[in-house]
């Protein structure tokens, strides 16, 4: 993976205080583990709403997971009146998300002038070592924040 | 769109019951509006868990929106005994999602005998009409159900 | 679908111009049928390098093809001196490419200020009928075109 | 990346063989480089007719290049009656491709019973070191190959 620079030299504490400002992400129980500039590792544990009838974490549950893990992985390297917004993104469910909780890293690799691409992979727990659950390419676009949002603001 | 015959002629009460089943779609809040061969309409009402902090609709939800839908439009197709994985999906955010509601139609584009393809497209409403929020490229696969969620299993 | 105002009164022109100044789409042998706002068709006709062991038309052109009908349909909608660049696209492959020859169908679904979204739809022929062969999602950015390849640059 | 046994002892023989066998892989001027169990790196020099008005690969040529990489990475894990067919897949192009040749890595990142997924990655190079331009996530299907194209098939 390239190393990256991050404009923000208070990339963690942003990426943390973003994150927490997000009503899915905790409605997801999502919370951060990591942060580095470039990439993010999540965890989310199992719960009854997250999961389907076999007992493996909902396809959406796990595409929401993804979509935050390479958002705040791209968020880690932009200025503080930045942001970014979600383009699209791509997911294949590779193996059931099973265990007591999905691990999440999301990372860039490639950072434009207006747009972000990042790799996200998802891990569940077999027991015994950590699976592959899903992978992910997602297209983002680096916005400027709204007033209303940036540190200080009233 | 091309017509298709259903093989399961109680398809409608089928795709009723199998979203019932499942704890994410309802944690979502979301509930199913029409059924016909190949087509799903949900609906998910907006909620502050859904939410992000600038009122729209959150991109996991969305992509959760987005899965079921699709996936259900492809059970609406399949056999008694079948059910549908998803293997993969894209989808592009085009404009927030915004409303009182968002509205999803899954429509089947290609049915093969292992993997169904939908495209689905996700709305929300601006006060005065609909506006289309997502659109997302489905690749589902048809899996023979475990017998313990047959219908009549005890 | 949407109706979409051209930005350029002659983006038929402009359209068809821009096709021809790129060897890859002539090395296809691809060809544009028809112009209109937002919209653009594409044929493709057989030939021995672009079909595989089976006969039938090989992946890859066909992703050529289908990347670069939605680039113009967005090409359609832009100012003269601006461009498309593909950011991303996905494609289904959901039936082998036969016939004569392909027919693609780039639509537009979303114009943003520097995002644009498409929808194609890849067509062969069965010898009764069209048989959809590839649907694919894409990504473009506008661009500001360079200086030497505006109309009238010497 | 997770370690990969294949069913074909012969599996670097296979690939070569059924890569030489696929007119539109020569039609690129593609060849195979390098073939291990789950990996394929091939190259593609450039070429009047792979290149756009600036120089640079089109993205045509890329997606070909990609879906050809991911392909026989997928193959060199089958058995000797089994072949590969593209279900989907999607890319993104994050950089110019520029340079005297591309060079492809195709990696499968997993194996279930019927279906493939696998992660491309396409470097050019920039006179000084090799620059990503393109990555790409591919979802393939092992297919039974029709007697004709077994080997010793008359």
């Amino acid at each position: 993976m390239t190393a990256f620079e991050p404009q923000n030299p208070d990339y963690e504490a942003e990426v943390r205080r973003r994150f927490a400002q997000q009503p899915y992400n905790l409605a997801l129980g999502a919370r951060v583990e990591k942060v580095t500039p470039g990439r993010v590792e999540l965890v989310m544990p199992a719960r009854a709403d997250l999961v389907q009838h076999n007992g493996y974490f909902h396809g959406g549950a796990i595409a929401g997971l993804a979509d935050i893990a390479g958002g705040f992985a791209g968020w880690s390297l932009v200025a503080a009146d930045q942001g970014m917004l979600t383009v699209e993104y791509k997911l294949n469910i590779v193996a059931p998300g099973l265990g007591e909780q999905l691990r999440a890293v999301g990372e860039v690799i490639s950072r434009g002038r207006s747009i972000i691409v990042t790799r996200i992979d998802i891990f569940g727990h077999d027991g015994t070592r950590d699976v592959l659950c899903t992978t992910a390419l997602q297209t983002l676009k680096i916005m400027r924040l709204p007033p209303e949002l940036l540190v200080g603001a009233a």
